[in-house]
């Protein structure tokens, strides 16, 4: 096992990340902005390494400041996390040639997963089922109108280095195309260094289904059940849940099982993520393929009883999977919540300020992963997740109101802060939530904040 | 099920009945007494009642104020907690008298197995193995010396009202006997308002092991498997775990089918414990019941997936048990500690003061209950216990890892206050603990502070 560990990301999963360090006895070295320089991150690693300013660019996506610091104090292992540069395979091959282990995929599978369109026309010839759309990025927009009259309105335009829920765009309108493929593009440019968008049939009433799996890089991967995210607002999880409510249990097994054919295929190394949408009808197609931990990672070590993060780095350091599927005996239901320092009544939209309260729930069965404190400050330079709640159950219904009662005591306050807190247990009680009925649109149908 | 519940209580299992009663929609009420004015449970309750005064026999002792507080506030049932009128069959009747349903077993059953000289023999009459011992009180030093010679030094003579470790004092030479035999009458007095004594053989370094179970009251008990509590300081526990490390399964389903054979004879409803000795050659002995939920009971939880709280309410409320013998499949280890405001170095005595710092762990597969805060105060009214923390692994190797890591992220000081925190850490660490051999003598043998 590794020595040393660099942590190069910020926030509650670099506390992750440190916790199973911890754990295996494997010294952790944290980075940190100079907006982090209070993170709680420097208590649980064994040291912190600034790294540059606020700005991410100039500190959690600088991939030279981070393998310098991960050099200078002899790390032998670098975990990135989500985000930043967690799926950049220029970082992985820097790593790489410096002498770093990337805990993560091979750089060659993170550059074929994360052209999005190139890895829809790989998923497409190995058999995976995708949604209609364009072979290839789109190169004007009389193509796109070429593609999207073929399969019909509306459709999604996404971005080729996008991922994640960013830099998509529906279209329900021909006359709306030439704006909004403008506007996606220069959206690409600007969000990731890349104007190229693909075109695909979007789907109204869908579901979020996506599938975790573990390779060990030699061609031997296993599921850990599917995930169902289909509480969004702009394309961003909000609650997740496992196993997925309403989803007959043969279906899920296809979705995992053609997950499991792709990532052994790929002979794909360490966690990883199949993101599908699921119709009405139980017709399921590839999304994407996340190639790195995911952040609702924690239901499924609830149910599953796998520390996913150890899985990571014990793939990493040539150890291999600790479990075989046969292992994997997925127990009860578990659903996160993600407390957002955001105003669900105008839009979501982040609310930067000092927390002045913060007290997470604990107790039976209730989980949580945090980075803030009484004090933290919410800046404007980093996504707005406060805290993952999660919770286990043995049934759904006694999983929600455990939910819905870990957020009741939930204290967090600041001035000028709001927060997800009182809009998620509304989800919770939402009638098609209860029912297992709800679709990636339920959020917006719950208008909250009224008419925007 | 009841529509208001009052808690009898106080500290952690105050909140831990609160948030299982919050998942089942039923409105709590706490009580408190004029130290516990800013308790944490008021937030957890939907309202909270004084009852008196710092000093326990004149608030959670108090039956007449607790009963009252329960009527007036229309309360449907009264959850005990543990300790305080936990196992009071006095306090049952009461409830009983005045149309409140106690959660918990009968007021007979209660009074059978309170009195513990009484409880041995009708265990002893059922088959179940005791060890050598008086068969009454003792009257007379003279019997007490009758019986110590007749079953050999060391023995141990216990308060027949006391129980949970209390009361008790080990005689390891006949010369000792006059003054422990008045010592410990005089002791049982204070403590319990009756001075009479019962004698056993003490075994030197034997291991306690309990089982957990739950009765419908109507002759339906299941049992959860057993814990291991062995780490103990003046027989009051400190870490304890399931399953017993290196207790060889037979004998463990022995113990177990010893107590569900006995909950069953007895008609026992609700939550209950067995708590046996069990010597180096698998010899087992049961030393006494308790009558309520137990302060490790999170690491049955963790493993079995059982709200035990939700069941308890649930006898009470008449509706049964909502589990039977094979839905409870065990699943890994789990591991308690106890962060007490007390100090290991001077014999693990309290150290009152208010708490400066105190942020618990958390993260992956951590739980922890506590009802301490940054600004509480720890007072010399009540028992000195901060938190429990509480993991869950797959394998023992793992659990410890975990449980020492949840303590090493630990944060809790305050002027004048010491905790258990980094003794718990050096037990988890102890080649004996690692190994699963330790016995009750361990805490002892570790003399921590050096010689007392």
């Amino acid at each position: 096992m590794f020595s040393t560990v660099l942590i190069a990301n910020r926030g509650e999963i670099a506390l992750r990340v440190a916790r199973t360090c911890r754990e295996l006895g494997i010294r952790t070295v944290a980075v940190c902005s100079d907006a982090d320089r209070d993170s709680a991150v420097t208590r649980f690693a064994d040291e912190c390494v600034r790294i540059g300013p606020s700005a991410p660019r100039r500190s959690y996506l600088n991939a030279a400041a981070i393998v310098t610091a991960a050099l200078q104090v002899g790390a032998d292992a670098v975990h990135p996390g989500y985000g930043f540069l967690s799926e950049d395979p220029d970082f992985a091959e820097i790593c790489r040639a410096e002498g770093l282990t990337f805990v993560g995929p091979s750089p060659s599978v993170l550059s074929m997963l994360g052209d999005k369109a190139q890895a829809r026309e790989i998923a497409r010839r190995a058999g995976l089922p995708v949604l209609p759309g364009s072979s290839a990025p789109l190169e004007t927009v009389e193509q796109a109108k070429a593609v999207a009259e073929s399969i019909g309105y509306p459709i999604i335009l996404k971005a080729v280095a996008g991922g994640g829920g960013r830099g998509m765009t529906v279209v329900r309108d021909p006359r709306e195309l030439p704006r909004a493929y403008v506007e996606a593009r220069v959206g690409a440019q600007v969000a990731f260094g890349d104007p190229r968008l693909y075109a695909e049939k979007y789907l109204d009433h869908a579901r979020h289904i996506e599938v975790q799996i573990l390779g060990d890089g030699e061609g031997e991967v296993v599921h850990l059940g599917e995930r169902d995210c289909s509480v969004q607002r702009r394309r961003q999880k909000l609650i997740e849940e496992t196993p997925a409510p309403g989803l007959p249990r043969a279906l899920a097994e296809q979705i995992c099982a053609a997950a499991v054919h792709s990532a052994r295929e790929l002979r794909y190394a360490g966690a990883g993520t199949y993101e599908f949408v699921v119709d009405a009808d139980g017709g399921f197609y590839l999304m994407e393929v996340n190639c790195r931990i995911q952040v609702e990672h924690p239901v499924t070590e609830l149910v599953t009883g796998v520390d996913l993060v150890r899985e990571q780095l014990r793939v990493a350091a040539g150890d291999g999977l600790s479990v075989r599927q046969r292992d994997i005996v997925p127990r009860g239901v578990a659903i996160e919540t993600r407390v957002n320092a955001e105003d669900p009544d105008r839009g979501f939209l982040p609310t930067p300020g000092v927390l002045e309260s913060f007290t997470p729930p604990g107790g039976p069965f209730v989980r949580v992963d945090t980075h803030a404190y009484p004090g933290y400050r919410v800046t404007a330079d980093y996504d707005p997740l406060l805290a993952k709640v999660a919770v286990w159950a043995p049934d759904r219904r006694q999983a929600i109101e455990r939910a819905d009662r870990a957020l009741s005591e939930f204290e967090v306050s600041g001035k000028g802060v709001r927060t997800t807190r009182d809009f998620l247990r509304d989800v919770l009680r939402h009638p098609a939530f209860r029912a297992g009925k709800h679709t990636t649109a339920l959020v917006d149908e719950m208008n909250p904040g009224g008419a925007q």
